[in-house]
């Protein structure tokens, strides 16, 4: 599979979170541009802080390899990630992320800060703005569409 | 419980990774001063990068209290929280950190950077030192016995 194509199923899954009330993120992870697994945000549903899409998909890649070293993997993300899914890639020793919109808020790679450039025992490699308009209008859709309900609640 | 008792049961945590192989850190987290959850590393008996200490206390107290908000929570551990830890700790809005020894290589409330001072939408308080020289013992025990045995093998 091409960036590109990894990319839109990490969009295929922010859209599913979206459908189920949640912040529409999606991840997926590939060895071999092959996908080896996904993740979604379900923090609402699974009523739990760490139910991000980048762990749920680091988890999943862990299981599918039986190993804490994804060395080989690259980390695709509809939206930048967080400090704690940040940590998470430098603790799997993921070599290459690429994510889509930029997160001015929380975003750890390269918005709030970079910690991949931090002295870190790891540093992976940063590809940026994959998909982003799409990327990021599926999160802006979500919100107007939160707005408009709380208005009409 | 005080917060001495606290730290003593994360140290008792951490003794125990270390009779399973594991790099000894250990983590509890209490709301009232009560232990609600926790944790200790496991990440090589886990195969997973997420096996931290404070990501297994979290994950206990989102499913304890039924909720990813640990805003009443204080988390206890015996090494200063990696990225993902911290990371972990913002996303959950726990409000106090207490952490013993500090970790120069990835410690990331205060050592390598303070993710706390960065402008994220929440600044956990930290108190750091507690019963340092007991917690930096286990692990310096830990890593001499490692050395021990790779040089007797």
């Amino acid at each position: 599979m091409t960036d590109e194509q990894c990319m839109r199923r990490a969009l295929e899954l922010a859209q599913q979170a979206a459908s189920e009330g949640e912040v529409p993120v999606g991840a997926v992870l590939t060895k071999d541009s092959e996908i080896i697994a996904e993740g979604r945000n379900r923090r609402e549903s699974g009523k739990n802080a760490l139910c991000h899409a980048e762990l749920e998909a680091i988890n999943g890649g862990c299981k599918a390899l039986g190993g804490w070293r994804l060395w080989q993997c690259t980390l695709y993300v509809t939206l930048e990630p967080c400090p704690m899914c940040a940590g998470a890639i430098i603790n799997a020793r993921i070599p290459r992320l690429v994510f889509g919109a930029s997160d001015a808020k929380a975003g750890s790679c390269g918005s709030v800060v970079n910690l991949f450039s931090l002295p870190y025992n790891h540093h992976p490699q940063i590809e940026q703005g994959l998909l982003q308009e799409e990327c990021a209008a599926v999160l802006k859709q979500f919100f107007k569409d939160l707005r408009h309900r709380r208005e009409k609640s």
